[in-house]
């Protein structure tokens, strides 16, 4: 039984009675005795309030409080900058559960609620004022947090103070008290994940990672913040800083790429989660700012995550009421809490996220205590809280506070120590998280041991899952055709792929922007990953491209041999772009299924035909833009994208059949470009023709034209120019002679880009405008798209 | 005083007296009456929902009812084909103000109102029953509507008949009763605004804009649905069927653009009416589907139009809980009610949009009582209605019906007609728009004489925004720079110009997505446009950049002469790709301000350097890119903007100071690219040195150094390669003669595409891989983007 599951068990009923707390209860204490039988649950609510409410911080039971902050610190008080007359009221959130309600008032009062004058127990306070010294160190832990990024970005003279100064208290909270994980290995699998959606706040993440011992941030780190080459770049970047989940900074992002890996776990949790051993078993949380709420993609990501009921996510909305442009009631006055109440979340409004810890400890716990929706704790706090002049305003969240004003912050929040000082006992705090996190995962190992021998075949292959690696021989399940094969669609083909490839991938799981059907994405033995069918691997993102991409990076970033694919018409890239940007970026080898690649989807029209498309993903950098002609190319295809684990791969397909052409070949693909056909001697054709997907059958009908007229002609497929550019020199040489100047080139899209191949002298046939509304055929033709158009460039040129 | 007023001023309070209704109110009167005074406003609710349900017909009172459809075609139940276990619950709308209460029951009942048996006074039946044959006439103009769309996809074998055929009544009731237009004048200025954000179902429009006499689609338009050349192809084009006012079918760009609209319309009536003459004056009408509500766009736009309080906007979501992958129960759960009453939407739900046309004509006049909020109504349909077999599936989404289907249809309707036939009646019936939409547009224009006199300078305003004239010496008003002008961000010059062309040009509004002190976007001599001060020019988008596009998009297809700008990072148009691809596409000049255009950005890292941008645009059609080195280069780049008011603009402009470079100039950059500096003669320099942007100036500089080396050196800027390109061969040869094979080119960006320009034996100085967090010069330095590097190159090639 795991921590959180005893306090899911509550009795909502007793709001009264204030237990005793046997020691035994304390979190470090049950870390600690991990291995041991657990305590049987407490049974009743205000005992469990208190028993989450529990510090860590001394080795006997604590009321935390938040009563040392003098009133000058709480900066609460919003100015309104606003003239009245352009000034829309502050959203009222009366229908909202906040956590300082009164069954919590009772046991945990905090300087948010003694504010709000609601304490209606007094016996309770009594007991707070026992402990004060816990909740000075909490405190002066959190101002470590706060100073430590107020002085790297000082020092570096660029960044973003406001977020981690007023998200100091939650950081601490999740990273000191909540969460799971093992600082000494940041990749151990249970561990619970954290996503900072709102990424220019990373120093936020990186003091946490520093004080909780990882050591991918020492102290020279966060001193060489922003710098080249440093570990502690200026948004978090997972393949800089282990112990960052994922790459975050363009917003909105983070939080789709946390519904990605929550609903990874819920998912592997299903298909290898067992009564007797729950062997997956993690949360995933995630703090989002103003302006992740306000992108679209991230009410993509937040409508699929309350539909799919992803319990074990939960989300911390930053509420600074701040965004660049100033006070966010210029542009934004919705009401979050009732859009997320729309789309199936449980929200909590914790009030006080300055200095209610309590309030931040119960939300949590409630958000726990809801297992079959994911939760929004909104928590307001103030941006930049401690800066007695720029708190509250915009000038706080993007620039250093310059010396003077850290300097009386320093004194405002009692800050008497150097920059980057960590207070020894603070240090001495924190360090338990080395032992604690060894023996979380050692317990882990112990528990895994225990299933692998209960259970082989399970074990084996989320080990593989775990670990990256692919089962031997997978390969062999790519289809093979043969000319003689019936002609086909490449989106057909590559339905034959996917499902050939999930019977040998235990990792491999997709689905379509709400165009299944059209893209062929469904694999047939299995069902849709819902709510209540987490275990299956179809995934339906409906008609939301953008979080589409952003929840496979999530998926792909949370085991390594999780291999998720998405698919939508290639056109629609446009909608995803950014997404598929951190794909590259990050690492992430999500595979792209986009089809209707081309005009050849005909009467759709140009809103739908892309032209600038395979020129723009050329462009991109660590990504595979692979355009298959036929079967053999679409298998080659895969195994390409299965392959690339830190590479994304983009395979765009057509809509229209396309024959099985002879000479086609996997090993043609993985070179990404090769000689189709040719009856030339001596590496020395009179022309050389080449094509991509669709267009390598015209190119391959124009050849056997010229043929016949007695030339000597190569036929090339460069399916992959990234993988055409990594080859050798002399392999180039071999496919595409320098000496041979007379080269044409044809592809349904444009020509941008194709000068390099086809150089000077070449010609390159493509469309360098928008398509049309027509049948395919028609559309080609009038074009130019057409073996006529290339034999009649090619005799120019020869 | 319009008719939207007068029917806005209603009593509330009076729910139970049935006035008599005098003829004079009927709609058509009103309309035929337009220049007389307007009759006193009737002030009893009931008698207004009499007032706007009164059938335009006859010419005498009616009151409309549903009854005459039989039983057998009201499809309204859903099959739930999921396993119980994954089917979630239908959301529940408890809190809704349906339009069937029990005021409208009263007065209106429909069918869908007797299946809820809750008709509680009979005199109104009886009302009812009076005038049968006009409903009748109405079912039969709807049928027609849906067999024009089932014989136009069927002829064409390709198209979507589903949403026309659930979608029909709404559209009959908007085209028919609602909406103002001349069909002989698509582009009268005062005419409200139609979007069909659901593109797919464009035979709905056409269907629509062909009964209403719209030149644009006569009977062979039809016909030629989807093919080659047609004036019908398979999405709504703007720029190829006028009445069409944007172009739709990537879903959720439809409701932004008409968000655009809705404030181009807001703006321009809170500039130029006056108390006693309120010259711009129409609404905003949309419908969107499930497809377009999952989209993030959509959410970003409805949240800025609740913070806009657009109370003209009134847009109808189809909701028919289906779309491509089967029933919406698999993806798409959330509460759209709940959702849009928190983006500050008035929402009212249809539960009958198959043929309760009455609640569709009530929750209209619902819709225009609410004046500070955009209004949702939630129609609930059954997509493909009428199909026997295939309603209520998708597969009557997007494929024709075929034969046997498009048989029993007409059975099932009781539709004995050939293809494509209108029915004389409802040709004549809908005949009436040609003269009534003549009398509209004279009416206004009488308005605007009255107008012109009394407010001369306001009347040359607006009519120079209506015709899209620009004022003569406009580009005066541009700035200009001497080499000895203070070095500036180009950001900065741009907003020198920005302010500049303000005073200039009375149509320029914009703003950013939440980075105005940024991207340095904001106009000085205004304020905010927000829901109270909607005059003001400076658009605050917040974090929402691809509706920000979107906006746009309708901003500029409002009116000839308004010209949106609006402003991100570079790196972000990966966010607004969608929108600014249908800025190309719809020949909407929007400016799109792009700041942070390279790794000259710095310390924010790779998340936010754009790489691979340049190029992505330079592949994209009907679109400039244009990359300024300095203060002229960024007013030429204005000047070209400004001036290409149907092919957008994207202006890549530096985070840091740049000189001002000798030889740069307004003219040069109006030919995409010119020699700005050269000691050779002849046309024939040792070498070329080719820049752009922030990178001109490290080739001047590598030029000098070669220059004291004895070389012949020209530096050329290629500030657009779109328009380099339109140039004649004579002038390009001029620039770059082909005999100068030695050529260097140095672009902080992806070196994809430079081929064409250095040619085989030249080189490229670029980046091709993702950039990096570090002071800016650090990077540039690191990854080779150096004068010596140019140097070294250039004496390679010499």
């Amino acid at each position: 039984m795991n921590r959180e599951e005893s306090v899911g068990r509550m009795c909502f009923m007793c709001i009264i009675t204030l237990p005793t707390v046997p020691a035994s209860h304390s979190l470090e204490v049950q870390a600690k005795a991990a291995t041991s039988p657990p305590s049987p649950p407490p049974s009743c609510s205000l005992f469990l309030s208190l028993f989450l409410s529990l510090s860590p911080l001394s080795q006997t039971p604590t009321m935390a409080s938040s009563s040392s902050l003098s009133l000058s610190q709480a900066l609460l008080t919003r100015p309104t900058s606003l003239p009245s007359s352009t000034r829309p009221s502050l959203p009222s959130f009366s229908t909202l559960r906040a956590t300082s309600s009164t069954r919590l008032s009772l046991s945990l009062p905090s300087a948010s609620r003694r504010r709000a004058a609601t304490v209606t127990a007094s016996a309770s306070v009594k007991t707070v004022e026992k402990v004060p010294a816990d909740v000075a160190l909490i405190e002066k832990s959190i101002n470590t947090i706060r100073f430590l990024a107020v002085d790297a970005v000082e020092k570096a003279n660029s960044g973003h103070p406001g977020l981690p100064m007023g998200c100091a208290p939650m950081g601490h909270v999740l990273y000191d008290e909540v969460m799971r994980y093992n600082p000494k290995n940041p990749k151990w699998f249970n561990r619970d994940r954290f996503v900072l959606s709102a990424g220019h706040g990373c120093m936020l993440q990186y003091a946490l990672l520093h004080l909780a011992g990882f050591d991918s941030v020492k102290e020279e780190d966060l001193k060489e913040f922003r710098q080249w080459g440093s570990r502690t770049p200026g948004h978090p970047e997972n393949f800089e800083t282990l112990g960052v989940e994922v790459t975050t900074g363009p917003l909105g992002q983070g939080i789709a790429n946390a519904v990605g890996l929550a609903l990874a776990e819920k998912h592997l949790a299903a298909r290898f989660n067992k009564p007797d051993n729950e062997i997956v078993d993690h949360y995933t949380y995630a703090i989002l700012g103003d302006g992740c709420q306000m992108e679209g993609i991230a009410n993509e990501a937040c409508s699929l995550a309350g539909h799919w009921g992803l319990g074990k996510l939960i989300a911390f909305y930053d509420d600074n009421h701040i965004s660049i442009d100033g006070n966010t009631e210029i542009a934004f006055t919705e009401s979050v809490d009732s859009r997320f109440e729309g789309l199936g979340w449980h929200v909590i409004w914790v009030k006080n996220g300055n200095t209610g810890y309590d309030d931040i400890r119960a939300a949590i716990k409630e958000a726990k205590a809801v297992k079959d929706k994911p939760t929004l704790i909104k928590v307001t706090t103030t941006i930049g809280y401690g800066s007695p002049n720029k708190a509250n305003s915009y000038s706080v969240h993007g620039s250093a506070l310059g010396a003077k004003e850290v300097d009386a912050t320093r004194k405002n929040l009692g800050w008497p120590h150097e920059p980057f000082h960590v207070p020894e006992d603070v240090k001495k705090h924190w360090s338990r998280h080395i032992p604690e996190g060894a023996a979380l995962e050692a317990e882990w190992n112990a528990k895994f041991a225990e299933y692998e021998k209960k259970y082989k075949e399970e074990a084996a292959e989320l080990k593989s899952i775990i670990n990256g690696e692919l089962p031997a021989g997978w390969e062999k399940a790519l289809p093979t055709y043969t000319p003689e094969s019936p002609a086909d669609a490449t989106r057909n083909l590559s339905q034959q792929n996917l499902n050939a490839l999930v019977k040998v991938l235990p990792g491999l799981l997709g689905g379509s922007a709400d165009l299944a059907s059209s893209n062929m994405t469904l694999l047939k033995s299995f069902g849709d990953f819902q709510k209540d069918t987490p275990a299956e691997r179809n995934l339906r993102f409906g008609v939301r491209e953008h979080s589409m991409g952003a929840i496979c990076n999530g998926i792909a970033l949370h085991s390594p041999a999780l291999i998720p694919y998405c698919a939508t018409f290639f056109v629609f890239t446009d909608y995803m772009r950014a997404a598929i940007r951190l794909s590259a970026l990050s690492q992430a080898g999500v595979i792209y299924v986009m089809t209707h690649d081309s005009i050849g989807l005909g009467e759709d029209g140009p809103t739908h035909q892309p032209i600038e498309h395979l020129a723009s993903f050329r462009a991109m950098p660590n990504i595979l833009m692979l355009r298959p002609a036929d079967g053999n190319e679409t298998a080659g295809s895969y195994k390409v994208a299965v392959l690339n684990r830190q590479r994304p791969s983009i395979l765009a397909l057509s809509r229209q059949k396309l024959p099985h052409l002879p000479g086609t070949s996997v090993e043609g693909v993985e070179k990404g470009g090769y000689t189709v056909s040719d009856n030339s001697s001596g590496n020395k054709p009179d022309v050389i023709l080449i094509g991509t997907g669709s267009e390598l059958e015209i190119a391959a009908k124009a050849a056997d034209d010229l043929r016949k007229e007695g030339k000597a002609v190569r036929v090339v497929s460069l399916v992959s120019w990234e993988l055409f550019d990594e080859q050798s020199e002399a392999y180039k040489e071999s496919v595409l002679p320098a000496a041979v100047s007379a080269r044409v080139s044809i592809e349904a899209g444009s020509t941008f880009g194709w000068e390099k191949i086809v150089g000077p002298k070449g010609k390159a046939i493509g469309i360098d405008r928008f398509g049309a509304s027509a049948p395919a055929g028609r559309i080609y033709k009038e074009f130019g798209i057409t073996k006529e158009a290339v034999v009649a460039a090619a005799k120019e040129l020869i």
